[in-house]
């Protein structure tokens, strides 16, 4: 499998997002791939007397990654939504059985072929905005066989769609009905129990915690990261989403590849994120979807040389948005983000965060994971939304046509 | 032509807001077309005789009808957006010609070939997201040839794709260099050349004025609309975007069709639109893009039951967004317009805001124009983003797969 992709538009990401090489546009660039990896690009891609493709002039980013998604779950909350626009309670709608349990209900009483042919039209729409790598994490199973039912539904995507995928155990998304106000056990379940499971299964990359007051203490989420850590598995964490309770701290000194939400971070503990090497990663669409005020520390980030990664956080709760360009455009309108923060953000600082040394550039040795756009700078992707300049994704070194193209 | 659509699950918007049963889904329902219009819904439609598609169980609404956009133009603002995050002062991008001003030079500059070529996938984007009918209006011409030009270009794009078109003369959409510090001069020539031309022409359904501090004065808006309806061409109005100039009550007692944006009106107004019969038109995606938080008055249009129509209002500088799905689940979550309002606000109103009679709902008589969806609830075309669930769009009677469909 030798090609060379020519006349392409690179915006490679190469460099530290100090540096701007890396987010320049490179114009008339050739791009060798062999078995899946990029082996050249510029001028000793030319050389090469191999199969070629043009790309016809058209804007080449990496292929942008999601790193924070809940694609798998069955269930539908557009009636929640409605009537909460309708003036129904929250009471109300909890006492019916609305809210997270019932996406944790209907993903228990779904096989996996529900879940899978629920999960693959969503991982279709992120593609259709350029995707090729998406983070899947549990966390509406909330029981051991559930648990990992999620995980390899979420594995099984890979199997159907050309998109490579991560997994990442969410046990502790919520406290399951069985546990109710038995936190501890719940927590030492998962520690003892789930995780050894899903590792040895080699059903999950990383593990994460909702840590929060509606949620579990920094105490319990030690546990759940002690334990991730003694099983080789990677950490994540959902942490200052709606108060500042010291998970981000707790998660980066547990070494966590990422800290997500946020928005709750006090500034002076963006530099322990920086010292840690822990990503600082953005989700504006449930800040956008939760109608929230508090303001991520952008600058704090920025001035501490925090990797920022933005991603979709697609969820039917809080963030039923399946659009990754969306999700640049809301950074750049709510959080100030450049685009040029944003594009790092769905690459090169997502693949960080997700802890792919391979992805999220165009250079040497790095996955042919490809974008190609019909557009000029890199800017229109956070700019204008709806219009799908979509012309195509390379992955593993092989083209695809985006279905909803112009 | 004569056709029956059966196993639709109708949603017909053929009652008033106030009553329910226009927005209550109607399983297992026929459809009957014959040359372009809707002949039999229900069980009459069930007992012809004729050629049969299934609908499979699908929701179908009324096809979805964008309002307000300004989809024919030249030229990229993205550069400005990211100079704009960039910190470059908004002073200095005009210096370099930035701005509207700049969209308008390149529309000046632009054959109608490529025009068109420009708008066509803007309007096919809207198409990916269930709309069968847009308002397409001029105003980055600015002299009577290019002005004439744009509603020219807009026109021909129903020739090109299934969409039907409605054009609006928006020559006082700003003041043009060569009539700087001449405004009324400029009104003056829209008055007695652009109207009367685009009128003897009928190139132009309606005439709109930009009425704000930094366009036109309610007293210029008045003599455009005097001029539009000795021409006997409709009236539309952005008004009250930016400040409460009374430019809302002076369009509705011109006989306005709708008036647009209206963030700043004041809740005493709202009666007046009622009586008027004027529609509030509800753009959130520039309340979004420009981070206002006045709020319009929505509460005061429902208690005066004002209808509310809700559009993109595509364009390069304040609402780079063409997805009118996006713009319900904005209303929803900035203006909190159920998903109810919504619908009504993308179907039934906008065709008032656009005075079609024909259109908008799905009753004998009516276009036989509709949008076909992957779901079961009509609120999650509100709720969720970016995963498509458009099957088709029938238009005049006719099926279109949608192309970037499941
Ligand atoms: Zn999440
Ligand atoms: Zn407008």
């Amino acid at each position: 499998m030798k090609k060379v992709f020519t006349d392409a538009n690179v915006v490679s990401m190469a460099s530290d997002i100090r540096d701007s090489t890396g987010y320049q546009c490179q114009p008339n660039t050739a791009i060798a791939v062999e078995n899946g990896k990029i082996v050249a690009v510029g001028q000793q891609a030319k050389q090469l007397d191999w199969p070629t493709q043009s790309l016809k002039g058209c804007l080449v980013t990496p292929g942008l990654i999601d790193s924070h998604t809940h694609l798998v779950f069955a269930g539908n909350r557009a009636g929640e939504f409605e009537q909460r626009l309708n003036g129904v309670p929250y009471q109300t709608i909890a006492k019916q059985g609305g809210g997270i349990l019932s996406t944790v209900n209907a993903t228990r009483a779904a096989s996996e072929e529900t879940l899978l042919a629920l999960a693959l039209p969503r991982a279709e729409a992120l593609m259709r905005d350029g995707v090729t790598t998406i983070e899947v994490k549990s966390g509406y199973g909330l029981t051991l066989e559930d648990e990992l039912k999620m995980l390899r539904v979420a594995r099984a995507i890979e199997q159907h769609l050309p998109i490579k995928i991560s997994t990442t155990l969410l046990a502790a998304h919520a406290l399951p009905p069985e546990y109710q106000h038995d936190a501890d056990h719940y927590i030492d379940y998962i520690c003892h129990s789930v995780i050894p499971a899903a590792a040895e299964q080699q059903l999950a990359d990383a593990v994460d915690v909702f840590c929060e007051k509606i949620a579990f203490s920094v105490d319990q989420a030690e546990k759940v990261y002690a334990a991730a850590n003694a099983h080789g598995l990677k950490i994540k964490a959902h942490t200052e989403q709606l108060s500042d309770l010291g998970g981000s701290v707790a998660a980066a000194k547990a070494g966590a590849l990422s800290v997500d939400h946020i928005e709750y971070l006090s500034e002076a503990d963006a530099q322990l994120l920086a010292e840690c090497g822990t990503v600082a990663t953005l989700l504006p669409g449930a800040f956008y979807f939760l109608r929230e005020t508090q303001l991520p520390p952008i600058q704090a980030l920025r001035d501490n040389q925090v990797p920022m990664a933005l991603a979709t956080d697609f969820n039917p709760g809080t963030s039923p948005f399946a659009s990754l360009t969306l999700m640049m455009n809301m950074a750049s309108t709510f959080f100030k983000l450049t685009p040029k923060e944003n594009l790092y953000g769905v690459t090169r600082h997502a693949a960080q965060a997700m802890g792919l040394d391979n992805k999220g550039q165009i250079a040497v040795g790095f996955d042919a994971d490809l974008a190609v756009w019909h557009c000029q700078s890199p800017a229109e992707l956070s700019y204008m939304v709806g219009t799908a300049p979509l012309a195509g994704r390379i992955v593993g070194g092989t083209w695809y046509d985006n279905q909803g193209s112009r």
